[in-house]
């Protein structure tokens, strides 16, 4: 590619970075393909950084159920799409990017040749319906732009995005059987009845609008869209699919089959008839809006007024080539730059933005509500994000990251049940996992001074929510110190995660200089002491008699008081406080050897079975890098006297976990936290627990990197003697000065400035 | 009673209207039970003038299918209401008055006392569910206010309203297990699978908010409400009894069948709990928008900040004498004056308001709209109202008439058939009946002057509509000057009102100066002569070749051509032109025995059981009076040498068809239209065909009656030598002169002044 990206595009808040151009294409490393084989449930398709639209082709449209009983399958197809697939179902509008839950996938298009069929046929017998066969050979999957042909059809697929505008451009065959199907039933993560409501009307010869209103693992769920088409359709028709339309009446004297612009029920496809040209394109814009058509329309009109294919994708690059070059580094390898670019890609990607360009966007409680000076944003992953994925934007995203906190804040007002997000999607709480982990994201920005909003009002929001007696345990736990496991499950993991996130507020508690917070909560900070059993060394389930569990298995993930994590694991999760973890645990001499069990051991076949959410790729010995519990596991060494064995661990999981294919992710991508993993790991600090200031030194593999931070200032990481062996820190420079200790401040960072490692093939033995 | 009522009151549009107080208390005189038993389907609740709330008892909740199959008797229920029945299931907010199709009932409130019991029971069983046995002696059917004990619970309830807000006491007993049902599945003609969604947050201790949507009559309805209790309750608590959500996911962890804010789903049933004591009041305020639950609740705290029930029914009551004191008569009879302002109160419900108190509505595009200038009505019974209602506002509520054809206009901007309504409610175009019937409505208003909008504007909505080739065989009425019979059902009743409706567009545009526009439907409004068949003298179905269909039964409504009425009676519908129509029928000597025949023919007993939506009683001879196609037949004598026929049938029709009971309506009150018949005819006139100027004369049953208009005029109509007997006009003088011929003209009303009757008992002969 010979693209030359300038700096300045309008409308982009980064303003304040350091306006020195970044000549290199920076997009050619990021590799959406990476991550759509196996589990980590990423997307290939179109979209722009924290995009509204993530236009992307669905490989199959599997249901939750099959035959009455749950579909094991469809947990594959999160991010609609699977790189062993032969065939393309079509491209929808709205995906997670590496969940390992999911919803989405509203408004699929297929555009087709021939008879139409409106049926998406089998994988198998593609011919059987729409579909169409593809080859990875005619795929591309850029930043922002995606191609493919569909070999069937005859038809090359083209897509980008807007912010809240997918742009479609399909070059057609001659044909006077040329069709662009609108399917409204299709999803994914489909339930057979997950469509609650579809309304679509035709306004004229090429304008359409509607919503699609699911019950998916967002209870209640509306999209709403306005559909351009470049060129005026000859005819239109639609099938229904359900036995909906109470009283057919009157209605019935209409065949809304053919050409009716008014169409409304559960269960809908739609059709749409071309003569086209050799070579001739069709483009299409479906703009959404979270709150109406008119939303979509504005937007539509707002964000894609024309009709230049090639300019819209060149604007959804020059985007991406901005934000990528927040951060730019040297790396030995073009391998390194694929990993970085592709991790920082993949971490730009959510949360995503949940509101018109006016400002309006659905509120929890169903509302149109308007912010005030800030971006609403939606898709909340936050037992996965708090931990890497939000401490990075705290340093190249600062802006966003307090627009989000403001979104949570938002939801909080809300919310019925007075709770910041817990896993929020589209205004609504799923409550996935478990904990508050908007906590730690709050705590986080107050505590490193990006708070741009009423902190205080911001840290009783957390209070408020860490005080909810009928949450999950919060109840017992305010009461026994800790949640007890014969009343709520996964006690440990609540208990562990409860207690961090206590600390959280305590610390920004300490910092806005409310005492009495501070206490309470420092208090309760201590509560992961109540599930520690010295006789086994290990997190342990605790009754509410006071007593332990006594059936327990260390390596089991099955009903052992844990979620997505054994007590090998989990044990090591208290973030707040490793010195006193690791005393507890019998000091140095015995915590450094049981914590390289944990990456050298071997577990026994038949835990993989049951480790949720990663294949065997995401596991090195006992430690699970596909899940999130031990993500800090690794830095811990570095309150130990042998800090080398981080640097150590943190490069062999770098090098075995990620991959610039599309196989190259050990896990789900979690809406950004495993790659916002890497790209802390390759820059050679880490945040092991938000809320504080404190990086924990790793071992960067970049060769250099400049952070070019919003606040005009630059911090620069040099890496002398960097290869492949030397994954060992000699020593440290700090504008300078030796950096004896191996953490960072987050103000080192923030003021600008230089750290230069020098690397060794040979650990350093002291601390 | 005893209440004394005085005229100014704080936000009713009645600035215009002649400042003279009325001192006799009208609202004794309108018994909103009247038509509630058999066919009349009216409801005898709590509302305000044309207000969106209709809080009214549902006395059963029959679903439309039974075992499968269509419940012939749900049909009853269109008001929710029959006066036969022994038990009340709850009060619910909205309703139809005497519609002929159904749907709304929504929000069935039910206060009980003892064991929580979630289902209503039935009938015959009562105490089987939270239904309460009733009796008519303790039932109160005011204006604005309905009162009955509930036996099952020894409980009072008393309802109100405002507009927008439905206003309930509830007397309870001492009792320690109190309760009120909210009952989301509740509505009247309710589908198995009618509910589409139901979202529901408990805000706080005393405030409830949510919506409920629908798949009924209305295709895509949702209706928002917000609930504030006067006392908190002590628990509450849901019942689901759908298995839709899809990913129960982690919501599993919370019971959310107690105290849980935060409920959704398809079939939801809750309750809130109370301690009592003896004769302790609870009270609910439930406000509804059509927008959102926020607008829900600034309706409710602008209408009903306050908790004092009796002043929000003197409210309500005085907002009643207000509007029913724009027409005073004296009558000979209590009688008189019963039927006279019960059918004043029934044409003064429809159309309803459809906005929220900051005028933001729902439109047909089911995006936010706000109105500017104007109140947006909905419940447009067109096919109805179109004859005598809107008439009768055009007089007596000119402001409201003209919003009420502005909210058809907006209905058309958003229509995506481009479509003036035809029979519209609740941001939804239901389709119901034939014709295009917001034509005479804004032509009528056209012509008379009252149209405070772009007239124009209106006219090329009448237009664009009428010119809709797709619908209902306007493509081949247009070709071929009439709908063939074999190619659209009920074709003759098409062509006839197709042909009226035509006139009343030449009429607007003869008005408006638009020659071309008035060319082309002067000459459609002639098409009526394309169905006459002058070998039978009769209308008849004509096939697409331009031969007469073969078989044909003059007396039956089963498939001959027609819809709601046979070709007796819908032979005689040209109200555009009478005159002609007899010429064409042979002139008076033939018409007049003919029509002699209508009212004194003995119709078969065959015949009753297909005359759909109405009882034996609303029919005289073949004379249909419960349906609306021959509704100006009596009329139709003026044309005729023998206008004193018309005299006369009117009497015996207004004598034989009202009364003051809740069996006095012969048929469905269709949204005011059968008391709109009523209140013309009493007063002595009727609009044969509106978008004239002119009133055919009838024969007053009142002593004297004042129309106090909104142009601060008045209009009296007096009588001499008045009795039931006296029932034919000897002489008219309009403001002192005499009248020679059987017709008003409407400026002869809007200028104010006195038109004397002079009764007879004997017919005066001559023309």
């Amino acid at each position: 590619m010979q693209r030359i990206f300038g700096v300045l595009i309008l409308g982009l808040p980064l303003s304040g970075v350091a306006q020195k151009n970044v000549t290199e294409n920076l997009i050619q490393y990021a590799h959406p393909i990476v991550g759509t084989q196996k589990m980590g449930h990423t997307f290939p398709g179109a979209t722009i950084p924290f995009g509204a639209v993530q236009l992307s082709p669905d490989t199959d449209t599997l249901s939750y159920e099959q035959d009455g009983k749950y579909n094991p399958d469809v947990y594959t197809y999160c991010a609609g799409y699977q790189y062993k697939d032969k065939t393309i179902v079509g491209f929808s509008h709205t995906h997670f990017s590496g969940t390992g839950h999911s919803d989405l996938g509203d408004f699929l298009i297929m555009p087709t040749t021939g008879p139409l069929q409106l049926n998406p046929g089998t994988a198998d017998k593609p011919q059987s319906g729409y579909r169409s066969v593809f080859s990875h050979k005619s795929e591309v999957a850029e930043p922002a732009y995606y191609k493919v042909k569909l070999e069937d059809h005859d038809i090359l697929a083209e897509l980008t995005a807007t912010n809240r505008v997918g742009f479609h451009q399909y070059t057609f065959p001659k044909s006077d059987q040329a069709h662009i199907i609108l399917d409204l039933m299709a999803g994914i993560y489909n339930y057979p009845d997950k469509n609650v409501w579809t309304f679509v009307r035709v306004e004229n010869d090429s304008l359409v609008t509607g919503y699609r209103q699911t019950n998916g693992w967002a209870r209640t769920r509306t999209v709403y869209f306005a559909l351009q088409f470049s060129k005026p359709f000859r005819h239109y028709g639609s099938r229904k699919y359900d036995k909906k339309q109470a009283y057919r009446g009157f209605w019935g004297r209409f065949d809304q089959t053919k050409n009716f612009p008014d169409l409304a029920g559960e269960q809908l496809r739609m059709y749409f008839d071309f003569n086209t040209t050799e070579g001739e394109k069709i483009k299409l814009k479906f703009a959404l809006s979270p709150v109406s058509t008119d939303g979509a329309l504005q937007n539509l009109r707002t964000e894609a007024p024309g009709w230049n294919f090639d300019q819209i994708k060149q604007q959804g690059q020059q985007q991406w080539q901005q934000e990528l070059s927040r951060v730019v580094i040297q790396a030995p390898k073009r391998e390194d730059k694929e990993n970085f670019y592709t991790a920082l890609y993949h971490a730009f990607l959510s949360p995503t933005t949940y509101m018109d360009v006016d400002g309006q966007y659905r509120g929890l409680d169903q509302n149109t509500h308007k912010t005030e000076g800030f971006t609403n944003y939606t898709t909340f992953s936050l037992w996965d994000t708090y931990r890497a994925l939000h401490p990075l934007f705290n340093i190249v995203q600062p802006k966003r990251n307090a627009d989000m906190a403001q979104s949570m804040l938002a939801h909080f007002q809300q919310s019925a049940e007075h709770m910041l997000p817990v896993w929020s999607h589209y205004a609504n709480e799923n409550w996935c996992m478990i904990g508050y982990h908007s906590v730690p994201v709050i705590a986080d920005a107050i505590v490193k001074g990006n708070a741009p909003f009423d902190a205080n009002k911001a840290l009783d929001a957390c209070v408020t929510t860490a005080r909810q007696q009928w949450y999950d345990g919060i109840g017992l736990y305010t009461k026994l110190g800790y949640v007890p496991e014969d009343k709520s499950g996964s006690s440990v993991s609540k208990t562990l995660e409860y207690a961090y996130d206590d600390w959280c507020i305590a610390q920004a508690a300490q910092k806005l200089g409310r005492q009495d917070v501070y206490q309470e909560f420092s208090k309760r900070a201590g509560n992961w002491q109540n599930v520690y059993d010295a006789s086994i060394g290990f997190m342990r389930p605790r009754l509410s008699d006071g007593s332990f569990r006594k059936e327990f298995d260390v390596l089991s993930t099955n009903n052992q008081g844990f979620i997505e994590g054994n007590a090998w694991n989990y044990s090591l999760y208290v973030p707040q406080d490793p010195a006193k973890l690791i005393q507890l645990m019998g000091g140095n001499k015995k915590f450094v050897p049981h914590l390289d069990s944990l990456f050298t051991m071997h577990l026994p076949d038949k835990f993989f079975a049951e480790t949720e959410d990663i294949t065997r790729d995401g596991i090195i010995g006992n430690y699970v890098h596909g899940n999130e519990p031990a993500h800090h596991a690794a830095y811990l060494y570095n309150w130990t006297d042998q800090p080398w064995k981080t640097q150590e661990r943190v490069r062999m999981i770098l090098k075995r976990m990620y991959h610039p294919t599309p196989d190259g992710l050990g896990g789900n991508d979690d809406c950004g936290q495993m790659s916002a993993w890497y790209i802390f790991s390759a820059l050679g600090f880490y945040p092991v627990a938000p809320g504080s200031e404190e990086y924990a030194i790793g071992s960067p593999t970049v060769q250099s990197a400049t952070l070019r931070l919003e606040n005009g200032k630059t911090f620069t990481i040099q890496t002398k003697n960097q290869s492949d062996k030397n994954v060992y820190v000699k020593q440290m420079m700090l504008n300078g000065k030796p950096l004896t200790r191996p953490f960072l401040k987050h103000s080192d960072i923030t003021q600008g400035g230089e750290l230069v490692f020098t690397m060794s093939s040979r650990p350093v033995m002291s601390k």
